[in-house]
């Protein structure tokens, strides 16, 4: 299991509960993939979204977003942390 | 105070040490600006760098990062979270 962080542009205007609901999304089915989403950040004046998760590789964590309707724009492989 | 997501890029080949040092010299200083750094991941692949910190602004968080030496090159204000 590595960290990894993705990233979805365009979420201008995204509420809290919008980003509550879409974490929702992904914890509903991220065991079907070995994913662990942990946290969430959104900027909604940029409309930037940051996902935190553990996962097998980048590909699992995109096929679960991709599920539940948000697929990320970038993921990255973020092994080292402070 | 509020949360931000502070991105690096450029930063290809970044080791853990280099990391933890800069963080280090992030928290050396920060009470000057009322910033409080908590996590940075890093990918060393793509040499992307993200921190999660709590500030005043923007400007307190970029003061901190310019006088330790690595300027942000994005800096969002992430009010939500989960």
């Amino acid at each position: 299991m590595t960290k990894f962080m993705d990233v979805h542009h365009g979420m201008v205007g995204i509420t809290d509960e919008q980003l509550r609901e879409a974490h929702a999304a992904d914890l509903a089915i991220q065991e079907e993939e070995g994913v662990a989403f942990e946290r969430a950040w959104a900027d909604p004046d940029d409309g930037v979204v940051y996902c935190l998760s553990e996962a097998p590789d980048a590909e699992a964590v995109q096929r679960i977003h991709q599920r539940a309707g948000h697929p990320a724009d970038e993921i990255h492989r973020v092994p080292l942390t402070v």
